[in-house]
């Protein structure tokens, strides 16, 4: 079959073997797939991985249990013991010996097939098309906010980045209650919120004049009021500090990014602000899919760009360029 | 009166005016002050505060309402405006205005007098003897994380750091019924808690062949289970590090150091354990002054020097010594 593989120097489609049902397993073979910006990291160095990439998709079981045979499924990406401590608490996301597929340990989903534990797997209900499931396991990153914070309605909720992950957490934000104030840099992007009836504010970065080739391009100031829940979801280690000072005292600072790397932070402040600083990545798909039937979230007008499996290098790249939203990598 | 005053360049005592008493404040005569790692730090440049320093003390009113005229107390550092957002929420503490004793804008209480305003003292006990009542605001510092983080029976709960702080923190955690293991690097200091009944256990630092001259000395490494609280009294900025890797996932890390200046910190690892993170400042004296009365907590086995005031600065030097716990001045 054709894969999307990463070797630590290149991403190109090669000719792999197709996975085979063990125990516990099914095969899914693929109907679209999305490129998260872990895919991006990765490529950057993150988490070491070689393999098949892509962590987000929808297809059909092709090998596996009779139940499973034939339906079109989700499935999240930790792939868990089922017997250790962490899993008996609920969070097989956290199993110290999972593998995480298109991550670590595991081939991903940007492949005509990918291996995929039964236990893992949701059924798509008929009303949501392939191009919004593959939106469910960022919708989940998004949703474990709710499962992680309690946001009370009318809360103040400022989210950073206009991002992919950015837009899916502010409309997640907004359906709970909270008043929510999204600030990015691409006008475009922003657009798509107020459509949903959510405040933004473009902060325009300051140009600089020594700004070195290939470095992230600036922030933008921010100095609005602080907020009680701020999101940081710029994905850069800028955007923390931005995100500690817009915080207020005894608020909660949700870290949805996972920026390689050390950052300097400034630890008194978290102190004397007696701030919450809440690491969150993967969440439940239950609550992903729920929102998905129920149109209450809106996925569609995140898709920019849509490119057949052979074709998938480019979708890479297509997803890196600046202004870029979800690039889909169809069959 | 005699006072400790920092000047930017040395603390000695001196010769001040006394406080006189505007609206709203009383003066209180100063029984006994302790010394806190936050004024050894306000010394190493720490807020840039200039003024008499301290913030632990005892005393009696001796000018002010006639209400509190001749009563024992203690007082919240505080001083907040009372009429802003932050007051209102109950949180005088965040108050953006505020100025705090000994450390930011107000005079402190290492002197024959202290002004504080009338909403901050506390009357103190008679059951509370004036070398149990100066640890009322150390100990409230340690009742606060019981405020902000919900800490249930039988909790896993890591105390890293055997100073005064992390002394009370253990105690407190202890008392609320976690399962408390301190971890420190003075035997003698951890036999204090295991004579509390609380586990222990002794860290080495690794003697290091390079070690400038006036950097703090190694923490030791360790290397026990992750525990689902943990908290990070060391004071330093490698203690971070240390904790987070000892918080186990969706686990939380309470920081209780101002360590000043910038720590360099892989936030991907907060994010990928979905660790919380939080800071955790000054308490309410409530909680302390019923814990002091009751006798739950020891603090008079961590009193490790007294010194009379026109001695203050020997008692500055006497805090900072390796091994040294509370330092009170007296009158």
């Amino acid at each position: 079959m054709r894969a999307l593989v990463w070797d630590g120097t290149a991403a190109r489609v090669i000719d792999r073997d197709p996975p085979s049902t063990t125990a516990g397993m099914a095969v899914v073979e693929v109907r679209c797939a999305g490129i998260c910006n872990t895919d991006l990291e990765i490529i950057q160095g993150y988490m070491g991985f070689r393999g098949t990439l892509g962590h987000e998709f929808v297809g059909d079981v092709v090998e596996g249990p009779a139940a499973w045979l034939g339906r079109r499924v989700v499935g999240e990406i930790n792939f868990a013991c089922g017997r250790c401590e962490s899993c008996a608490r609920g969070l097989g996301r956290h199993c110290p010996t999972r593998t995480v597929m298109g991550i670590a340990g595991a081939d991903g989903a940007l492949a005509e097939r990918v291996a995929v534990p039964v236990a893992n797997l949701h059924a798509v209900a008929d009303g949501i098309d392939d191009e919004e499931a593959v939106f469910a396991e960022p919708l989940a990153a998004a949703f474990a906010i709710l499962e992680q914070v309690r946001v009370t309605p009318g809360a103040s909720a400022l989210v950073f980045g206009d991002g992919k992950l950015g837009l899916l957490i502010a409309q997640v934000l907004h359906q709970a209650g909270a008043r929510v104030l999204a600030v990015g840099k691409h006008e475009e992007k922003l657009a798509l919120l107020r459509a949903q009836g959510i405040a933004t504010e473009l902060v325009r970065p300051e140009p600089s004049g020594q700004a070195d080739a290939g470095a992230s391009p600036p922030l933008g100031a921010w100095a609005g009021e602080p907020a009680e829940l701020v999101v940081e979801a710029t994905g850069t280690a800028e955007g923390f500090v931005r995100a500690v000072r817009a915080t207020r005292p005894r608020g909660t600072l949700v870290l949805k990014s996972t920026v390689a790397g050390l950052s300097s932070v400034h630890l008194a402040e978290l102190v004397i602000h007696e701030i919450t600083v809440v690491g969150s990545r993967c969440g439940l798909f239950g609550p992903a899919l729920r929102a998905l039937e129920a149109r209450t979230v809106d996925v569609r007008s995140l898709v920019s760009a849509r490119l057949p499996l052979e074709r998938a290098a480019e979708a890479l790249a297509a997803a890196a360029a600046p202004g870029a939203l979800k690039v889909l990598v169809t069959r």
